[in-house]
């Protein structure tokens, strides 16, 4: 029985939060027949009383009621958007009575995240860090070894420049990026700028016929992606991290979610900005 | 009266859902002085009761419980984490009963978000959408535009770059990038190949005294950095967005998730992805 089902995000704000947060407890269900809208920035009675109206309609079209994740912080644009017919999850109500209980005063109702002196600082700190990983994306100087959070190094293609992006714009870390080359591996040690940053060293290697898959689509045919080719650069790389005691991971069946928050406990990043 | 309060961010998986959901929350009250720490990858009883001795350990010596935000799947993990002394904030168990009983089935109680078919193609989409707006920093071929979601044209260091990689980042939406130069501005009109892509144009502005100094950190006291060029090419670049019926925004004040989340709905991306 899989029939159609609507699913807004609302918010007084992007919505971003509420769709994180949708998209997390969606993923528990097998829903095979969902059509998802984002409504951002509905910060009026009349912008409430247009999202009603596409809810029910939906609903209608549907047969069957909405599911709407909510996050919006006035209570009259709240109130006109309790009376759509839908199952309204409001991921920002919930959590700000208790809140509000425990730290003994009133939230103060502001649409978004973007305010305050510490969130600027932090969000300045993101941005610097998007331009370090945008400006390091192949090879680095040693001086910007020296202010990088953390050292990516790996084979080309073995998701380094997705993961230092993602490290920049989720943690605001500076993430540089090392590509390991045959020049590495007939060495078989770091080159000397790199051994100085030890600490700061994460590997990430792949499996060889992902790798494989990767570069075929970016040079069909070549050397370079090569199956041979690919399985004797996974294997220098492994070997190369090993000796250096470099910890490391496989990229492969990971998310960069998830390849990014090892990494951040791995190099003692885990406390959190805000 | 300020004290030191402890926030802890606890998954079972990567915890980034947990934790835009609590920098939200947080981000409505005045709070001077907090600590933030992240725990991913909670997923067994040992691990649980590790961090109950943690958030006891912060309550103890903050003199106040610490807030703990949760997201955790499995039952006896959460039961451990419950009998930490802190006001748990569980952002996930509040909503996964009443969304089983709207859609009439059991959630399936697997940890992160990375995983069946959607999801997946969901996944590629994204790293598709990155590494497009990495090839694409400066400048696309013809052909590239015809593939792109949305093509973002302004002044050199207006936002656009970020933004594209926020664009893949979080929505899976392939940005390209069209930085307009002084020869657009001469010709007072869009390239060819641009003007056969008009419906999906976005221009970025930026306030003329902003952009200089954005510029002047990366070249000091260039002509391209000076005050008088900035207000020059940001007056020229807004008469030809103008000219042609470009819809724009302004950057300067705005964060690259409010300036997505815009453009988003501009081009009429607002279906959303999963």
């Amino acid at each position: 029985m899989k029939h159609k089902r609507s699913v807004f995000f609302i918010s007084d704000g992007t919505g971003i939060t509420a769709e994180t947060l949708g998209h997390s407890l969606l993923a528990q269900f097998e829903l095979l027949d969902v059509r998802q809208m984002r409504m951002p920035f509905v910060d009026s009675v009349d912008r409430a009383l247009d999202c009603v109206e596409r809810i029910n309609a939906a609903g209608h079209s549907d047969g069957v009621r909405p599911i709407v994740f909510l996050s919006i912080v006035n209570p009259e644009v709240s109130a006109v958007l309790a009376q759509a017919n839908a199952l309204p999850l409001d991921v920002f109500a919930r959590f700000i009575g208790p809140l509000e209980q425990e730290l003994g005063m009133k939230s103060s109702h502001t649409i978004g995240r973007f305010k305050g002196v510490e969130e600027s600082q932090a969000y300045h700190r993101r941005m610097e860090a998007i331009n370090f990983a945008l400006a390091h994306d192949d090879g680095v100087s040693s001086a910007e070894l020296d202010s990088a959070d953390v050292i990516l190094v790996g084979v080309s293609r073995s998701g380094k420049t997705p993961t230092t992006l993602y490290l920049a714009m989720q943690f605001g870390v500076k993430a540089a990026n090392y590509p390991l080359i045959p020049e590495d591996f007939d060495r078989n040690a770091l080159p000397g700028e790199l051994a100085r940053h030890r600490s700061k060293l994460f590997g990430l290697t792949i499996a060889p016929e992902r790798l494989q898959h990767i570069r075929q689509e970016r040079r069909p045919n070549s050397r370079y992606a090569s199956i041979e080719n690919c399985r004797f650069e996974v294997d220098a790389a492994q070997k190369l991290m090993r000796r250096e005691g470099i910890r490391w991971l496989d990229s492969t069946r990971k998310s960069i979610e998830e390849i990014s928050t090892i990494i951040m406990q791995a190099v003692h990043l885990d406390q959190s900005g805000f």
